[in-house]
């Protein structure tokens, strides 16, 4: 769509073919009738917008389904596999890649690891070496999505604050990907990418008003979508939870602020609780927190008194950040994801409980809290809903299949 | 607009002759190529859109004005006059009347004062027959916009918590005012409506991308507006930085939780703060936490150490607050609003620093921070930007003169 205020019939033809792919991507097979009541335009409108992305090798008929009364009609389908994403996930000592299709299906995946001390450069090439890679397996790549971590300045393309790789901030990941790969490329930050991924791919029930996606990893932060559009603030910036002071006396914080919420819950906080109060869980090998995370939960799992302490402290720190995100944005839902939700069924009661402690009862009463539940991780996953959530808003221009 | 997914010819229409009426509403006298321009569309488009708002009575032809190169064309303005909105404030202690319309002109304004025991019936009586009193005198009123105090669930039409007056809880503000007046009513909370009157009629430079209305006064609150929509969560109830913790092991709010901002800055606080340092400042008869506010600045500005002691430690608080709010939503302007902020000057300075020393570096060169200067208390002028927001949205059913 044209970035303008006004709006011309092409635009809206556009709006409206967004909204039918969109519909499919969500319900698999549906029917005209189906798609006019969801849509609220009547079955004419919406058999002249199919037959266009029929006709653009969008959507294909599927046979004959049953609808309300036993009445039979053409049942109509997404051509996802026509339409192929890369998802890349750019992490502190990790870096992942993925190939998706608009549905969410994922037909490959890699991780690869690098130091922390690691030059970027050689980074930043090792990461396009594989991205080429899969663009040469898979010829149907419409699009190639982002994560970095955040706060990720969107129009500066770089990462304000990086916690534990100050270097990293220098780095400009427009200037280093935007251009390199002949596809449109989309950047978004990780907790954005994991909202997106819950948002689009995530196994709730919906309609959803408002989701709060909680990372809760290395770093901690916060995605927000409203309304099916993500809470951005003017640079890219907002719903930075984890910087978000929960004592104003606190610790300093890289960030400048003092007691944010990232120094009491994070992946790091947890491994130094680990070192200072059950060493003899951690072997010398274990230089990141991602494992001692897992170390610690398997060890609460076994009954270990202080390591089901320190569960018990992350959770309620955990809690407090929900507290503030319901205070914030009033969600229908917060997802909890990645590294330290890996002990989602320890922590939950918890959480539960100092939300239900500490929020107004309506609000507390309306929320949905549950830890991420995808099988692909949130945040690679969210850099393919960030690449699909774009070109699905505008299937003429990237989704019709050449013939 | 029909709340559907789909759109069809004629919300195109509405949404470009609300958008031609928007543009009108913040530069008073326009040409159509302005307009033209501004909107991305065709001059052919702009003419036929303004034919029907000309013909509907929305807009005017005003004469000949000079645009680029010296080429003169007509002049086009709103028929602000025919189109009148009513603002009423509903708060502790007091309520508000007003006449405006829609360019956010004010014709009339009533405050009536009430005690906090008063019976709510009684209050509620009152307002109403303020309000019927404004219609049988201004004839020309198309909408009526009612702030109250927040956290306000939308839909059921009630306060979660109001501070100080809990027996408010139950009344249904929707059930007392929607269909009383025989015109379209909005109701949003105080925040919010100060976030719409500082988006629609104040002063700054524009286009604003991400807006936080940060009002601190009896309560203490916010509203956010992005991309000209309030931040709203799912019942409503979003952007309550009033009830987020600045310390979680602070004093117990009457939301639930520990440690709220509200607790430390609200006008509450600082009576609080007054009558334990400056019981001197206060004679018998100040029962108003407003007019305790006014009484510390004044001895403040006249050079009392301990009152200078007290805005010290109040505008730290609002600046915490700062913090939070930018990164909560990275705004690229935060207003602050209501009884504390007058006094400005003497916390401005505070206030800055505390944002300065606590925010990421790239954040806090981009936003802004000042106090209020809309002529009209916030809150009121905000209830007629609630109305005002929603008629020019649908300018066709709500602005159209019957002739």
């Amino acid at each position: 769509m044209r970035d303008t205020i006004g709006n011309n019939n092409s635009d809206l033809t556009e709006m409206n073919r967004s909204a039918v792919v969109k519909i499919l991507q969500q319900r698999e097979v549906c029917s005209r009738a189906d798609i006019a009541k969801q849509m609220g335009l009547t079955q004419a409108s919406i058999t002249k917008i199919v037959a266009a992305l029929m006709e653009m090798g969008i959507v294909s008929e599927v046979g004959i389904m049953k609808g309300n009364g036993n009445r039979r009609s053409i049942g109509l389908k997404l051509n996802t596999d026509m339409h192929q994403i890369i998802g890349v996930k750019f992490a502190r000592h990790m870096f992942g890649v993925g190939v998706f299709d608009i549905s969410g299906k994922i037909y490959t995946q890699t991780e690869t690891e690098y130091s922390i001390d690691e030059d970027h450069q050689s980074v930043i090439a090792a990461m396009k070496k594989q991205i080429y890679d899969m663009l040469d397996q898979y010829k149907n790549v419409v699009a190639i999505g982002l994560a970095v971590p955040g706060p990720y300045l969107k129009d500066d393309g770089h990462i304000a604050v990086i916690t534990q790789m100050p270097a990293w901030h220098d780095i400009n990941f427009i200037e280093e990907f935007k251009d390199e790969f002949n596809k449109p490329l989309y950047i978004v930050h990780d907790a954005n990418a994991g909202a997106l991924a819950e948002w689009w791919f995530g196994d709730h029930e919906r309609p959803i008003h408002t989701l709060a996606y909680f990372l809760v990893g290395e770093g901690v932060g916060s995605g927000i979508i409203e309304n099916g559009n993500l809470l951005l603030g003017v640079q890219g910036a907002a719903s930075e939870i984890g910087h978000i002071s929960i004592d104003f006396q606190g610790l300093r914080c890289e960030c400048g602020n003092y007691g944010c919420l990232e120094l009491y819950c994070s992946a790091q906080a947890m491994l130094k609780k680990a070192r200072q109060h059950v060493p003899e869980c951690l072997s010398e090998s274990y230089p990141k927190s991602i494992e001692a995370c897992n170390v610690v939960f398997e060890a609460a799992r076994g009954g270990n008194q202080k390591a089901l302490e320190i569960v018990k402290e992350v959770a309620e720190y955990i809690g407090y950040g929900c507290v503030t995100l319901i205070n914030a944005y009033n969600p229908d839902i917060i997802v909890i994801g990645d590294s330290v939700s890996q002990g989602g069924d320890l922590l939950l009661p918890t959480i539960m409980e100092v939300v239900k402690q500490r929020t107004i009862p309506e609000l507390c009463d309306r929320v949905q809290i549950k830890i991420s539940s995808l099988k692909v991780d949130p945040t690679l996953y969210g850099a393919a809903a960030i690449a699909t959530d774009k070109v699905v808003r505008m299937p003429s221009a990237f989704l019709a299949v050449e013939k």
